[in-house]
């Protein structure tokens, strides 16, 4: 008998050999049926796969990202061999499991070409086959076996594969007619994989080297149940509707030019105003949290970053230094800030009394990424952080990590990302001297954040081991407004360049110490959290940050120069405002301003004009009525503080 | 007999052959004691050369630029007389007037060193031999005369500068036992070189090339009277107490890292508030103007540059192309900022009905200077330029030009730059092919600029020639407190890019229109404008703008709860308080506060504690007695108030 303990700590006894499908099937025949894999002290297994001593299990659902991870993997398996059926002679490369479904990269063999067009069929013979319930069948092989196997089919991309693999780990599944080498783990049989689409086709190359050949990648994502699908296909269709891509260039927020670069995003006068507004509000928490506002050059000599050591670590996948005409400089576009902001700390003596000193920067760097990486706002080759750093003492780690944690979770607030998550990244004791700095720092440091996140009532995942080698982290995951995961806000303590900068403050003991350093940066940057933010919110900001807060539509020309009045008295109380004066119907403006997303529209004929008032209509909720200028400022004002002064 | 007509139109007969002095003594004895060179049909002339035909002529005086010229150029020839009797075999490079003074570049010999040390004993030769009152002598020589004396006395430097010169154009220059190698023109003698100052010795490379020797670079500048002179050395004090490197330091508004380059400022929390008040008070000057503001990145492709020709003209000589570590791209540093706003201009379609598009943009370039060019923040690598540039039809730049002035004559008062000269600079109609554009368009924006500044009632000078070849242009120069002339803003109309642009508008005859380009700064750029307002201001800046505008000075340890109490109310108001709580004597405090230029000292005490009241000091005026809080409040937004709204 061997002992099998729960998640919830609680334990029983099964005969040796047992798998975690008997063992679901022991607990719920309900649960036997959602179950799609296991894990067995700490490595994820197939449901079928015997367990030989005692172990600490965990029984993987669709929920968990382990149950996803097996359903997709199987799911890809499937694929395969649906194309082998259809196409046979298909060579395969890696089929893997992603965030959201699977793909697989394929050589359908020369003068064959797969399309989005031949999708339907590849779904339809997948259906088909799942059908069959095939068991997924596990077996360890020898190098001798499995290279003779992918010989006799001619697949040479496995061949290149098995080559790289040890003696002794090699496994393959097979599945119907179908067997690939892989490391599972899989589901019991194909019977779960009920609902299935396949997404698009791509070009992907080989090993993802240009110089080699260029597979079809084929992505696909498959559901227990058809709900789930079309919930999928649903969210699908919205996400693309938010697209921050497409809202940024109907909104007329920013552009990309060929002839400026790829990756660098241009701020059009809407999204500058409403980056700036962004900025401004961060800037004014800062200082009240005492933060410095610094500002630095964009470009350092290359000895800046072989002191930070960046250049060591990133240098030569960089954008390359940039010489000077005469006198041999070599400079390096900032990837960023923090080098630049310890050469501050340098410029005088520092005392224990000064410390905390907190330097905040706009801080736009650049960093090379290939152009097949490039996406809108997201992943760019410049974006600008929302940067700080602190440098402390050790015993204020905790109360700035709080602070910190404060100003974060106010951005939260007000921008209405309700729902995030925190992960407290450690590092992994049994491994330490992959990390720098002394024990007592790392133990201090650790508990400081640990400590912190308790007392601000953070719900945390912790990871060992997921510490940067330079020191402990926290991390803030939003969901957004249709579920999506999103990384915004990091705060990260150092211990390394504080000792690369040769970094000291006078303590009460009149001795030099080395200060901490945090990194932080609450929106992570203004790119990428406005793209976050314009897919939340499907472009419809809050009142305080809307380019455009108010737009007048004159019913006609006679009324433009009441307009313009209306115009003149709101911009005196800063209120953002245009007239829409185009020759259209009054529904017609209506619709097209409410596309643009502005939230107030205020209608003017002769009435209103007579009366000296405006017929006020809010964004996708309709009228409320006439109201004087006086006190439609007044309205409007209550709304703004509402939405800043939230705590 | 020759007609000779004065500046004021009026004639007058005179006996050919008749000097500038003789027409001077025949005006009036003190004219002819005070006049040092004059102007014969446009080109300076010695007193004492002989006019023999007609000409305009005018008369100048120390005050005049020619007149000191002639002045400092005569005093360079007197050191040098000066340095060969002191050292004797000294072998002369050349010897300018400059802006304030004269120097001498000079190679006394192997083995001789001249240093600040022998300044005095230098100034007391020339005070000497000024007193012989030794004429000025021209003689028109031939290059064979003139390389044979300079050959016999052995100076290879005069020998190489002889050897570019064309024959019939070569002068030398005699006063006292001193001949030179000079075109003039001269003082008729030593006698009004009364006050002598030599400043400095420097290095300076023969030629100016790196690669040949070395030569003694002696300056000095000379008066007609002791009074001035003494007035001039009084100035340098003042000016080098204002000294924005000096007061920037002190002040702790910027700094420079020789890890991260030199050049680069850096801005420390106190310049980036100063700096950041500057940049938001024109922004909103310019959104009430109709600015829209735009931010766009800090490198482009090569291409862009190409495009607009800026690398064929300044390429070689900026910081070198940046390379990518895969698919060879090239991207530059930014000098400028209009190839981005112009890629923003083409964005999309644009009709005659959306001019003018003006945007706005702080936009930090890069431009290569060699470390010895650069000079605190007046002379740097990186700079900010408050940009913006203004896309406009024709018939629309004058009434653009008109607000541009506006904006900067709105900035000048409230700053407090009160004396400013303009210059208007316009093509030479007689070298056409010199610049590019229609000669419909040039005529209509030089009309434009000269009618806009009529209509301000600006004090211009037109300078004809002086227009770059892509279009005319406004410039401003400021006086600062110490009188010193500073260039800052720039207006300039543009044919060039909009054409290598191809950007186009739709005119109202339903064809594509070329739009005109005006690039503008009104503070030039940041770190300049910041240097001369240093200057300008001995860094007591107005108080709306001055980084700490209020000092809280307790009297003693038992008032700094009260005086957090102070900050707090005071920090609502968004007024920048700072708290004194060193153990000092209050007199101390005052001091120290007062030298860190900080407005407002409030004194706090048993006294103000009770009374819920401050005492407060103004910098440099003294006590102005007890106030409540919210008095104090009012007082200060009163006076910020006063100072913004000027208008």
């Amino acid at each position: 008998m061997i002992k099998i303990t729960f998640p919830d700590h609680s334990a029983k006894e099964y005969k040796e050999g047992i798998t975690g499908l008997e063992i679901a099937k022991d607990i719920s025949t309900g649960l036997s049926k959602e179950v799609l894999a296991v894990s067995v002290n700490g490595e994820v297994w197939d449901l079928t796969r015997p367990i030989k001593k005692d172990a600490n299990i965990r029984l993987h659902k669709f929920d968990d990202p382990e149950g996803k991870h097996a359903f997709w993997h199987s799911s890809a398996h499937l694929m395969a061999e649906a194309l082998e059926t259809l196409y046979p002679g298909t060579k395969f490369g890696i089929g893997p499991s992603i965030e959201n479904g699977f793909y697989y990269d394929v050589d359908p063999g020369d003068g064959l070409v797969i399309t989005d067009a031949d999708l339907p069929k590849i779904e339809q013979k997948m259906v088909e086959l799942s059908r069959r319930n095939s068991p997924y069948v596990r077996k360890e092989v020898t190098r001798k076996e499995v290279t003779d196997y992918f010989r006799d089919k001619g697949d040479e991309y496995k061949l290149e594969l098995i080559s790289e693999l040890e003696d002794g780990t090699i496994s393959v599944y097979t599945h119907g007619n179908f067997t690939d080498l892989c490391r599972g783990p899989h589901l019991p049989d194909t019977g779960p994989i009920k609902a299935i689409k396949l997404l698009n086709v791509a070009g992907a190359y080989w090993r993802g080297d240009e110089k080699r050949k260029q597979l079809t990648r084929i992505y696909g994502i498959t559901f227990p149940k058809k709900s789930m699908l079309d919930e999928y296909i649903e969210m699908l269709e919205q996400a693309k509707a938010r697209d921050h891509r497409k809202l940024g260039k109907e909104l007329e927020l920013f552009m990309f030019s060929g002839t400026v670069g790829q990756g660098l995003p241009i701020w059009l006068p809407k999204g500058t105003i409403l980056r700036e507004k962004l900025e401004n509000f961060l800037r004014k928490v800062q200082i009240d949290y005492g933060y410095e506002p610094v500002i630095t050059p964009h470009i350092g000599l290359k000895e800046l970053y072989t002191t930070s050591g960046h250049w060591e670590k990133y240098g030569k996948d960089s954008f390359r230094p940039i010489q000077t005409p005469s006198e041999g400089e070599e400079f390096l576009l900032k990837p960023m800030n923090c080098p630049h902001h310890c050469e501050i700390y340098r410029y005088k003596p520092r005392s224990y009394k000064d410390l905390p000193i907190r330097l905040a920067e706009f801080g736009t760097v650049y960093r090379y990424e290939q152009s097949g990486e490039l996406h809108g706002l997201t992943r760019v080759r410049g974006f600008t952080q929302d940067d700080a750093h602190i440098f402390c003492r050790p015993d204020q780690l905790k109360e700035e990590f709080i602070k910190v944690i404060d100003i974060i979770l106010y951005i939260f607030k007000v921008l209405e990302f309700d729902d995030y998550t925190t992960q407290i990244s450690l590092r992994d004791p049994d491994d330490k001297e992959k990390y720098i700095g002394t024990d007592e720092n790392w133990e201090k440091s650790e508990k400081a954040i640990i400590e912190a996140c308790e007392e601000k009532g953070l719900k945390t995942t912790i990871e060992i081991g997921e510490a940067a080698f330079y020191g402990p982290k926290l991390d803030f995951m939003v969901n957004d407004a249709l579920g999506r995961k999103w990384q915004l806000g990091t705060v990260q303590v150092d211990y390394n360049l504080p000792d690369r900068f040769d970094l000291e403050y006078t303590g009460s003991d009149d001795q030099k110490h080395r200060p901490v350093m945090i990194h932080r940066a609450p929106f992570g940057s203004m790119e990428r959290f406005v793209a976050v933010l314009i897919e939340h919110t499907a472009g419809k900001f809050p009142l305080w940050l809307t380019p455009d807060q108010v737009a007048i539509l004159p019913i006609s020309e006679k009324f433009h120069d009441y307009s313009k009045k209306v115009l003149k008295f709101l911009n005196n109380y800063d209120i953002r405002t245009l007239i829409d004066d185009r020759n259209e119907k009054i529904g017609k403006k209506i619709r097209d301003n409410e596309l643009k997303r502005i939230p107030y529209l205020l209608i003017v004929g002769e009435k209103e004009e007579k009366s000296n008032t405006v017929s006020v209509r809010r964004q996708g909720e309709g009228d409320r009525g006439a109201m004087t200028l006086e006190d439609l400022v007044i309205f409007l004002n209550k709304e703004i503080e509402k939405q800043l002064n939230i705590n």
